[in-house]
């Protein structure tokens, strides 16, 4: 299971003081955070910074990678962007994210093609969100095949099949879960990951439901969250839902986080 | 979502010594609470009482439904012990369980041929528990096949595919949720249930492993339960998980568990 921490995001609002204020020591106090907490990748985005979003995001990669030896997931649909904050990071970044509109796609073909980065493949295309997993499939397909064709390898691309709220059609949980299931199956060697706050939208008790849907995901194949890994109700439903779902052998990782306490939060 | 509530069972000391007792107000408390809690059926098993199961068996049907309104899980292999509980029964039974056990197959299905009982048909057989999807979906088809010869509407069967530990094997799991997906699909119409508590079987942290069991379970189709209905945490668990699931049309049980405070025990 790859984690992506998610807390360095300028939408939130602290954050994007932060930023604005270049205020290092804040930033870096949450990577080292995320980092200690189990996260693989800490994600950045400056993304509310139009005009100035290749400086500050270059700035967060530079920030964060100082005190935390972890690559990052660079967190923009934009090619400049990108690459400014490529220009400085240390090791292999993520890339989060192309997606199947043309327009987002032609530009950041190039910034991956042939290179070793990571890249989230976002199921979204020029027709809209895709509702029912016949949809997420086949543009997940043409993103997939223009991806490893233009070489990147299959190991290295991590579908999103674009979470949805059950608010708006209780049919949404299910059918990204089957997506990320049939993608699985279909495209050997591929991955699958997520954000899931979307999909409690519009409800109550959310951080509750999202941990069920991540438990439940994993159950069908996910293996990468975008998440906040100082969650530590979702960071142990994570470790429970690997043991189960095969992927820990002599459920290790599972005694490993009972004997370092991670599941004394149940009291 | 079908659940049963497991807590009057002989083998767990303090209802074995009512049952001894004959103590019903103890038993009859207990029941109380699991219906209160969400139980649709109350299982009463009297398994440990050799030579007295047919008599107990049938004192707890009478005592449970003196002050609860719901039909009982009749727990026991045995059918004259099956007969003398059925003779006292109000509503409709669930029997619990057939299997493929030759000598348990040969004397349930005179009990069950014909009636509306709900059965629960378990995946084991005389050449042992099965492991993997393959030997569960063979069992399953035979006791399916079985049930419908003898007048079991296919509606009224209730599959459960067996839980292992873990412990034991870590595909021990995954084979359980993909017998489950693979036995709802290819038997429209029939039901899964299980008990949860044998998949955390020689690891800490047990209940909070179970509830994360069922959750996945529940993603790939489980619709049914037998678990402690007084475990908040667990039924906070179902009612969400059948919500993400489509199985609760505009998120109506899930609002009115929030309405009705079932998620509080998260403070």
């Amino acid at each position: 299971m790859l984690v992506v921490g998610e807390l360095i995001n300028a939408s939130r609002k602290a954050i994007g003081e932060a930023i604005r204020a270049q205020d290092a020591a804040y930033i870096q106090k949450i990577a080292i955070d995320e980092f200690e907490a189990g996260a693989d990748y800490i994600d950045v985005n400056a993304g509310i910074f139009v005009g100035k979003e290749p400086e500050y995001l270059q700035w967060l990669v530079k920030t964060v990678q100082e005190v935390v030896n972890a690559p990052c997931c660079i967190d923009s649909p934009d090619p400049k962007a990108i690459d400014a904050a490529l220009s400085v990071h240390k090791g292999v970044a993520m890339i989060n994210s192309i997606s199947l509109e043309k327009e987002r796609y032609d530009a950041l073909i190039p910034v991956v093609a042939g290179t070793d980065l990571k890249v989230v493949a976002l199921c979204m295309s020029d027709e809209g969100m895709p509702e029912t997993m016949d949809a997420r499939l086949k543009i997940a397909e043409k993103l997939i095949e223009g991806l490893v064709k233009n070489n990147v390898p299959l190991n290295n691309i991590y579908v999103d099949p674009l979470v949805q709220p059950i608010s708006v059609n209780n049919t949404f949980a299910v059918e990204f879960i089957n997506s990320v299931e049939a993608i699985m199956t279909r495209f050997k060697g591929v991955h699958t990951m997520c954000g899931l706050s979307n999909v409690s939208y519009g409800l109550p008790v959310r951080k509750f439901m999202n941990q069920a849907f991540a438990i439940m995901a994993i159950g069908k194949g996910l293996d990468g969250l975008i998440i906040n890994p100082l969650d530590k109700m979702m960071m142990a439903s994570l470790v429970t839902a690997e043991a189960l779902a095969g992927r820990d052998n002599y459920s290790v990782n599972y005694l490993k986080a009972y004997r370092n306490k991670k599941f004394d939060f149940l009291g």
